[in-house]
C-alpha cells in the first residue's frame, strides 16, 4: 500500500487507541479494521522483500533520514491513520534482511513460518519464567532443546535459550566456574587465591574476551592463542600457553574453541582441544553459534563438528544458519543441574515451591534474566514445519551455493580474488578493479584492495542494489566477506553479485 | 476459528513450507492465503482475550498437557494446515495475560498498537548493532531514550535497551565498576587490591544480588540492608554497614535504590541515600524497572521518585507498567561515554570506522550482547499513538484503580486484610475463609492464611476465572499480591477479582 493510499480519508483520521480493544470492550471491528491494515503494510513488505526487482536498501545518510522521518514523540496521541504512515515509513527506509541480495550479516533471511511464529508470540506476550504464565512454551523449549542435545549427541544435559551468543557465551563461563570454584558464587574471588585464567583464539567472537571483562577477570586473562592460516586455534600453542600461565601460578579453568568463526567461518580442530583440556583438567566450551547448525547436515558435519560431543558446554544460534528470527540462541550443557545450582538467588518470593504444578517445569531460577522474552515457539514452528530433513537439505543447499559462487570466482581470476578456500558458507574474497588486474599479488596490491573495500560498500548501499560485507583481518586490510544463510538465494542471484560488484566497481 | 474448521480440505492440506516464500518466487498468493489465516487465528484469540466470558486460562498439569499436545519435533516437514492447527491449539492453552482478569504478573496486558509495533518487527528482521542494517530502528532509539532522560531529569548521559531488568541492572553495575576502577576490564581484580563491596536493601530485586555473583564479587559482598516495615531501605541502617564493611578494609563502590519493590512496591527514599551516596563517593543506582512508569505522572512521580536525577544510572522497564509488549526494558545513565568505555572489546572486525556514513550511530561497541533484538519500535509506536498524555492518563488511571481496590477491601473487614497501605499498584492482602473470620488476626491467623493461598490460587487456576500471585516475604507467610497494570481493568473487574475470590475460597 502506498503512503499516499494511507493518507485518503477514512474513519481512522479521527481515530485514537483508546477507539480500539482492549479500552473499549465494544471495539472488536475497529481494532480488526486497524490490525488488518497493518497486516497489509507488512504484506506488501514481503512481497518487495522477495522481488528481484526491488531494492534491497534506500540509503540515506542519519542526518538525512533525521529530516525525512517525522519521529518525534508527541505530547498528545496521534491517528490511528497516522499510525498506519508510520509503519509504512518504517519499512519504506529499513533495509531488506530478507532480500535475495542481501548477503551481509550471519544472519539473513526471512522465514515465513518463523515469522507467522513471531506474530504469535507477540499477540500471547507472555514471559517464560514459569511453566504458570507459559505452559505451552515452556514443554516446547523441553521437547526442542532435548532434541539440539541429541543432535549434539548428548541423551542427557539442560540447556537454555539466552538473547544472543554473547549471553550464551557467558553462561558457559559463569556455569564452568561455579562447577570447578563452588564457593565463587558466595566469596568471590578471595575464596581462591590465584589468578583463573582462560583460553580462546584470536579469531573467535569478542564475546569471549567480554566474558573475562564481565566476571572479573579482566581481558588480559583471556588469552589469544594464535591461530593457523586457516583461521584454526594451533593446538601445540594453546598447551605452550596454558603451561606458561600454570607456571606463573596462575589457575587455568575455561577453553573456547570456536566453530565457525565470524569472519572466515573456521573451525578449530575440537578433537585436539578436548584432549588438552582432558589432559589438564579445563572446561571445553565450544562457540557452535554460527556452525552449530550444520550438525543438521551428515554430509557436512563431519569434520568441522566432530568431537563436539566432548565438550562440557555448546553454544548455538537457530537465528543464524537455521533462519530462525531473530533472536534465538541456545546453550547447551552436558551436566544437568549446573545451571540452577549456579544462577539461582533463592528468590522465593518469586519463584515458589508450593504451586499447584510440578514447579520443576519453572525456569526462572536457571536464568541471569529473570524474565525472559518467548524465543522457541518460532523456532519450534519452523522446525515443525521443515522437519528436520528440510532443515537438513536447507544446510546441503546452503554449502552447495557457496560452492557454486567459489567456482564462479575461480573462473573470474581478472576480476576476483578468492582469500581461502571457505569452511563454512563465508566466502571471504577481493574484487579486483580494472586498474590492478595487471599488478602481481601481493602486499601493494592488497592495500589498494583493501582501500576500496568501503568505497566499493558505499556505492552497493547508494545503488541499493547488494549488501555484502567487509572488515580487515590480524593478516590482511579490509577484504569481503560473503554470507549465504538466507532460503531466498539461488545461483542466479549469486551471478547477479558477482556482475553487480563489477559493475559497480570496475572503475575504482 | 474452531480447529474443527481448520481440520478441513483445503489447498493447505498439501501443501508444505516449500510451497510459499521464499522458496517459490511466484508463491505470493499461497504466502499470503497462509498468513492471513494465521491472522485469523491470531484475531480470535484478541477477541477472546478481551472477552470477560471466556476463561482466563485451561489450566491442564505438565503431564496432562504432554499427552493433549502434539510437540514432537518430525523428520519431515508437516503441512501448511498443520501449522495452523498447530498456532490454534497452542494458543488455546496459553494463558490470557491481556485478559482482564488476568493479575498476576508485574507485565498484564495486550496493548494492540504495541503488539502490531511487535509484528513489524518480526517482519522487519533486523540486528540492531549498526545503522547500516537497522537505520529507522537506531534513530528510534536515539529519540524515544533521550525523551526517557528527559523525564529522569538529565538533559545528557547515555542509554541502551536491554533484554530484561536483570541485564540492565548488570549493565549499570559494570558501568559502575569501569568508571570507578578503570583498570579492572584488563586486569581484573588482582588491580585493586581490595574487595569491592555493593549494598542494596533486603527487598531488592534478586538480580541485584545476582550482579555480585556474576562478575566475581561473590554474593557475601552484596550487603542487603535492611527495610523498615513499609519495605523501604533504612538509610541509616545504610550508613552503618557501609562503615563497617569500611573497617575491615573493604572498598565500597555501589548502591542500589529500588523504585517500587516487585513484592509490595515500595519505594527506597532517593535524597536520603544519594546524600550517604555523595558523603563516601559510592555509585547510586536506581532499579525502576517497576516504578518508573510514575515517572510520567505529575501527580504521583513525587514523592516516590523524588531525587531520581541524583542517580548515575537508572533501569526502567517500559515493559511493566506502561504496557509495552515483552521484552522492552531499558539502562540510563547520566554520563556520556561510559557505555562504550566500558563494554567494547574492539571488534574491528565486526564495527568497522571506516564506513560510508557517521558511524556514532552504530550500537555495536556499547552492549555485552553483540547482536540485539529490535524492543524499540512496539515502544515508539505505542508512544506515538498515546502520546506523553496518554501515559500519564493511564498511570493516574492504574493508581485510581488500586485506590478503588484499597476501599474496596476496606469495606469488607471480615473478608479481606489489606497488609499495608501501598504505594504503588501492588495491592498485598490476605483473603479471610469463613472459618477464620471470627479468630483475632495474629500470627496463628496469619499462618493459617497463608497456608490457604496456594490452595485458593489453585483454584482459581482450575477454575480458569482469574489469577492473582502470591508469595511469602521476610515478615510474614504467603500473601497475595495484585497488580493491576493492564489498561484493559476497570472497577467492574476489580469487584469481579473480590467476588471471585470469595466465592472460591470462602470453604476453605
Amino acid at each position: 500500500m502506498q503512503i499516499e493510499d494511507l493518507k485518503k480519508k477514512t474513519k481512522m483520521m479521527s481515530s485514537h487507541q483508546t477507539n480500539i480493544l482492549p479500552h473499549n470492550a465494544e471495539s472488536y471491528p475497529a481494532t480488526k479494521e486497524f490490525l488488518m491494515k497493518v497486516v497489509d503494510i507488512l504484506l506488501d513488505y514481503i512481497k518487495a522483500t522477495n522481488d528481484r526487482n526491488a531494492k534491497v536498501l534506500d540509503f540515506r545518510h542519519p542526518s538525512e533520514m533525521i529530516r525525512l522521518l517525522d519521529l518525534e514523540i508527541p505530547d498528545t496521541g496521534l491517528t490511528l491513520q497516522q499510525l498506519l504512515i508510520d509503519c509504512s515509513t518504517t519499512l519504506k527506509y529499513q533495509v531488506r534482511t530478507g532480500h535475495p541480495h542481501f548477503f551481509n550479516q550471519l544472519s539473513c533471511g526471512l522465514d515465513l513460518v518463523s515469522m507467522a511464529g513471531e506474530w504469535l508470540t507477540a499477540t500471547a506476550n507472555t514471559n517464560m519464567f514459569t511453566y504458570e504464565i507459559a505452559p505451552v512454551f515452556i514443554l516446547m523449549e523441553n521437547v526442542v532443546l532435548q532434541k539440539m542435545r541429541e543432535l549434539i549427541g548428548w541423551n542427557c544435559g539442560d540447556s537454555i535459550l539466552a538473547p544472543g551468543g554473547s549471553i550464551s557465551n557467558l553462561y558457559a563461563f559463569l556455569a564452568a566456574r561455579h562447577k570447578m570454584f563452588p564457593s565463587y558464587k558466595e566469596r568471590g574471588l578471595s575464596s581462591i587465591g590465584g589468578q583463573l585464567v582462560m583460553f580462546t583464539s584470536d579469531q573467535c567472537h569478542y564475546s569471549v574476551k567480554s566474558c573475562a571483562a564481565v566476571c572479573g577477570l579482566g581481558t588480559d586473562n583471556c588469552v589469544m592463542v594464535p591461530s593457523d592460516e586457516r583461521g584454526r586455534i594451533i593446538p601445540s600453542k594453546l598447551e605452550e600457553l596454558i603451561l606458561e600461565r600454570k607456571a606463573k601460578g596462575h589457575i587455568p579453568f575455561f577453553v573456547n574453541a570456536t566453530a565457525g568463526t565470524t569472519v572466515i567461518g573456521a573451525f578449530d580442530s575440537i578433537p585436539e582441544i578436548a584432549d588438552i583440556c582432558k589432559k589438564y583438567k579445563l572446561w571445553l566450551h565450544i562457540d557452535a553459534a554460527w556452525g552449530g547448525g550444520l550438525l543438521l547436515s551428515r554430509k557436512y558435519r563431519h569434520p568441522r563438528l566432530t568431537g563436539i560431543e566432548r565438550a562440557d558446554s555448546v553454544t548455538w544460534n537457530p537465528h543464524k544458519l537455521m533462519g530462525t528470527l531473530l533472536q534465538c540462541s541456545t546453550i547447551h550443557f552436558k551436566q544437568d543441574g549446573l545451571l540452577i545450582s549456579c544462577n539461582q538467588m533463592s528468590a522465593e518470593y518469586l519463584f515458589m515451591t508450593d504451586k499447584l504444578y510440578d514447579v520443576q517445569y519453572d525456569t526462572g531460577d536457571k536464568v541471569i534474566q529473570c524474565g525472559r522474552h518467548n524465543d522457541i515457539f518460532k523456532l519450534w514452528l519452523q522446525w515443525r514445519a521443515k522437519g528436520t530433513e528440510g532443515f537438513e537439505k536447507h544446510m546441503d543447499r546452503l554449502m552447495e551455493l557457496t560452492e557454486y559462487m567459489v567456482r564462479r570466482i575461480k573462473q573470474m581470476p581478472d576480476r576476483y580474488y578468492l582469500i581461502l578456500e571457505p569452511e563454512m558458507v563465508n566466502v571471504c574474497f577481493w574484487y579486483l578493479p580494472t586498474r590492478v588486474r595487471n599488478m602481481p599479488h601481493g602486499p601493494e596490491r592488497e592495500k589498494i584492495l583493501g582501500e576500496i573495500c568501503p568505497i566499493l560498500k558505499g556505492r552497493m548501499m547508494q545503488a541499493g542494489t547488494l549488501m555484502v560485507g567487509y572488515q580487515p583481518d590480524d593478516r590482511r586490510p579490509n577484504f569481503f566477506r560473503n554470507i549465504i544463510s538466507s532460503a531466498a538465494v539461488t545461483e542466479a542471484d549469486v551471478d547477479f553479485l558477482l556482475a553487480e560488484m563489477d559493475r559497480l566497481g570496475h572503475d575504482l
